[in-house]
């Protein structure tokens, strides 16, 4: 098995090989007899290759060739042929050639395959898919995704390299120090009673790396999070992990531009043009609802209190009475929407807290609709200006809290651009700035920082961290395309003091704060240079490039949104041997599912 | 602080930048005051630069200066201009200019750090240094050690990525399936009672992949053991890990050479000239005692049986007897060696329980030592003709059992060859092949696989496996370099049926192999290529590049041999709610140091 070679991949073979002799190895991935001729489409990661056995040349290979199933695994030895002119495939590099068997190896047979390796358009169960990952990767979607991904970090890898960045590894046994997310432990057995805990992110040793004088970091980082999980993540993911020391973000913000346009280049050949866009915070949430705004279409939001103030439609000026407020989307061209999609709307507005969806039609006489008798015609041309709607628009409306109004907007532009087909092709960036520095917790009655309490506050809020603090900006700056975050990141707090003011803000006790952060405050002492830093989520990255909404497409071996590995059985048991061994327990509950 | 932009780093100033305006940025290494002119070293990671601060240039920032402390970090701005004659560092990149200072910001200040970073020949106590590690990589050697990791990284991945291997990450979040080490594992919250594993390599996974067609697998993965530490160990370390499919060993190793040269070249500029050489495991035992041999220079142990057994020395006739055996080793030019240090010698065979050293020294008479009288003169002849000794050598000797002749000369042959300075510059490789494929545990009774039971056996061996098992070769290659092994790999196991068979000599029960290894052997079935692989270890592959024999040199924040993270102070305690979502229970027993 081990003395043959193959000389070609399955995808390779074309009319420049024409009687060559060669060999191939592979997988019997379709077989037809026709007429005594035996017929192999025979697969590899890099393609198809036809292969034909005849019986005059080798009645006993051929005869062999009658017992091949789907999936065995052969070596062929023969000579590369062309294909009558009626058989090429011109969608196959391949496809202009056939290999005449001499010689037929099986290397290794297979049993039936749980589901179809070769019918493309099979919609498998994603269990079982899971399940016979392996075999699922075979089917080529996946694979091509996985090659992606490769080629994604290898590009970040040479770029980042080339502008002076080092790869350093950052523990994986680490230390609890949660970050709003629930932490994967590991009990230790050599000092029982501890636990070690997987990172959520390497974001103290990164920083702590800058403390260290090593200038500029990156990293592709495991990272780690025990969250119930959304469709979108995974237990387990990771990081473009990016910092530097000296730098601001007039310098910072295009070099990761480049990054970000070397990587599209190199992994699917897509020219971006930098430099990308940048919306403070405050504007998104204006103008899309959202801080992660789809730019490939319109349909901006607009801010209507001034103007429906003057109405008489009971509705708004409830919501306006309720410290809430009005804002519209006008969507262009809406004949086509039907009263039924209109209901359907105000069922989505639903989900999202809105009392209801109103619109309005324009038309030649301008807006009609129900409500119409509540405003003034004179209003109501205030509002078809204001709303930019031309003759066939339609106009919706939210009224509620301010945050209602910007999530039920966000999510109904975003479903009007996908059924009335409005995004455009290609990728949109954009930077988001200036978030606030803090948020209030109303549950917990505390304030909270995010993404982390290592952000720098603007320069000049500093002074309003007491005072104010939910006024305060922070020095951070997410990247966004096409509506999905895909990094985040700040300048860092490099004086003990703020980093100390920002703790007391949060109220970790003296205690909790040296517990958690003691080896990183006593860090910030010895001479911490101004640094900055920023991470990008490599699979939502991957996931953008290969344009799939399922984070498990990107993803070699993936767990299900219940944190299981559905091919390895894991989590699974462990004997009694090896939790003695820790020194824990395991509660007695009858296991669920 | 984040508007100022540094034009250069600390390394790069020369005379082609005289009289030009530059910003520096980095930590105050060393201040000097000479009458009222103020010298300090600014350092980052890219070197030193000399910057000087008059008095008549500006007395405020004259002032300022005096205030800095070591390891402040500061910006300055300045012209560079030449340095005196005499003061012309030669040793240094920038020894030929300095900067004079026209402005200076102090970006942040520091405590006097807990050892020197400027003192370079200071031996600081290494726990201090692992508590400090922040300050320990800015004193200069570990940052060049991990900026050598780097390359090596980034050189491996590019020479694999051209030779069409695909990066393909795997889980960190597994299964426990013990390979021979304890598995750190991971409690599930969400499936209470079972457990992730931590793996200890991507052994299955990357296997899986070669079932899934991937074809060229690699991957820098992070691996796992809860083991008690060597010094050489840690318990997180990291494999360059390799798997292909339709190839064959005579392609492989030529490869993999091919890869090191790549990775010593890239990272420090050594040319290296394969092929390595290659040696049976049996030859490796015999001449050198061991199957890692360190080539770099001579000294191969002789065995001596046959000839010995025709003297009357009764301690080498009692070893023969008891089927041991006699080996000897010649030491050139030897006369240097004290009876004094024989006596260490000795001491040193006796730990690994050799019962004695015996020695003859060489002079123009012939072999003459207090035990010559037990041997005639024609056999004193024949054993110095076949030990290649010449006047002035001296020949040791020891008795015992092969494993303790073995284990004890080559501990012997490596210690003189550090005492007499025999050791070549340079890098000595050896591919070690034909290992057994199964060692015999006296302890439990049962063959044991090494490293792990995918390794396929020779071909020709397979049907040994129930009748001699032990006699049965496997096919892999250790890499060995200057004594250490480097890599190590194999064909693998692509036959259910064959696994089965070694699975079955290793006496694991149905349920064990079915609840530890079912999903591969599922996985066997569906269509597998024959396929091979190989893992280096990369924290010993940087070792040798940066020639330290710490691990903890070559790892940004290491473990000690407690597995502890002195500077996180990892492992740590965990809050009760933490452990009540796990379910899990820390037995209460008096924590230990």
């Amino acid at each position: 098995m081990y003395t043959l070679m193959r000389t070609h991949n399955c995808g390779t073979l074309c009319k420049e090989h024409l009687q060559q002799t060669v060999t191939l190895m592979g997988w019997v991935h379709r077989r037809r007899d026709h007429g005594g001729v035996i017929f192999i489409d025979l697969r590899d990661r890099f393609g198809l290759t036809q292969v034909v056995f005849r019986p005059e040349c080798d009645p006993h290979m051929h005869q062999l060739a009658g017992s091949l199933r789907q999936e065995f695994v052969i070596a062929i030895q023969g000579m590369v042929i062309a294909r009558d002119a009626q058989m090429i495939n011109t969608k196959l590099v391949t496809g202009e050639i056939e290999v005449e068997a001499h010689h037929l190896t099986i290397l290794s047979k297979a049993k039936t395959p749980p589901f179809s390796i070769c019918d493309e358009a099979l919609n498998v169960n994603e269990e079982l898919r899971l399940k016979y990952r392996y075999l699922d990767i075979r089917r080529g979607e996946i694979a091509k995704n996985l090659v992606m991904r490769h080629k994604a970090m290898l590009a970040a890898r040479n770029f980042l390299n080339s502008r002076g960045f080092l790869e350093v590894t950052t523990p994986i046994l680490a230390k609890s120090t949660p970050e709003g997310a629930r932490d994967y432990l590991v009990p230790s057995r050599v000092t029982p009673g501890s636990f070690y805990a997987l990172p959520q992110s390497p974001q103290l040793f990164k920083q702590l790396l800058m403390i260290a004088g090593m200038d500029r970091y990156f990293q592709i980082a495991p990272c780690f999070r025990d969250e119930d999980l959304r469709a979108d993540r995974q237990p387990e993911f990771h990081q473009i992990d990016i910092e530097l020391s000296f730098s601001n973000q007039e310098t910072f913000l295009p070099l990761i531009e480049e990054l970000v346009v070397s990587v599209f280049k190199e992994t699917i050949g897509q020219e971006l043009f930098p430099p990308f866009r940048r919306m403070p915070y405050k504007e998104a949430l204006e103008t899309y609802g959202t801080d992660k705004p789809d730019l490939r279409f319109g349909m901006p939001l607009q801010r209507l209190d001034s103007l429906v103030q003057r109405s008489e439609f009971a509705v708004f000026q409830q919501a306006l009475k309720d410290k809430g407020c009005i804002k519209g989307i006008c969507v262009k061209a809406a004949e086509q929407l039907s009263r039924k999609q209109i209901e359907n709307y105000t069922d989505l507005v639903g989900r999202f807290g809105a009392p209801g969806l109103a619109w309005m039609r324009m038309t030649p006489e301008g807006l009609s609709s129900n409500i119409t008798k509540f405003f003034d015609p004179s209003l109501l041309t205030e509002i078809a200006t204001t709303m930019q709607a031309e003759s066939g628009d339609l106009v919706f409306f939210v009224a509620a809290s301010e945050e209602i109004v910007n999530q039920s907007l966000d999510h109904l532009r975003r479903q009007l651009a996908k059924d009335l087909n409005l995004i455009g092709p290609g990728y949109e960036f954009v930077w988001i700035t200036e978030f606030p520095l803090l948020l209030w917790d109303d549950q917990m009655q505390r304030y909270e920082c995010s993404p982390h309490p290592f952000t720098a506050p603007y320069h000049e809020d500093i002074p309003l961290i007491e005072t104010d603090p939910l006024s305060v900006r922070s020095a951070s700056y997410d990247l966004v395309c096409n509506g999905y975050e895909i990094g985040g990141g700040s300048c860092r707090i490099f004086e003990r003091e703020l980093q100390q003011r920002i703790f007391n803000l949060l109220k970790l006790s003296t205690e909790e704060m040296q517990h958690r952060f003691g080896f990183f405050l006593e860090a910030l002492q010895y001479g911490t240079p101004p640094h900055m830093g920023l991470a990008f989520g490599l699979d939502r990255l991957v996931m953008l490039l290969a344009q799939t909404d399922n984070i498990r497409d990107v993803i070699a071996f993936p767990k299900t949104q219940r944190a299981a590995d559905l091919m390895l059985e894991a989590p699974s048991d462990v004997t009694h041997e090896q939790l003695r061994e820790l020194k824990i327990y395991v509660e007695q509950t009858p296991k669920g599912g």
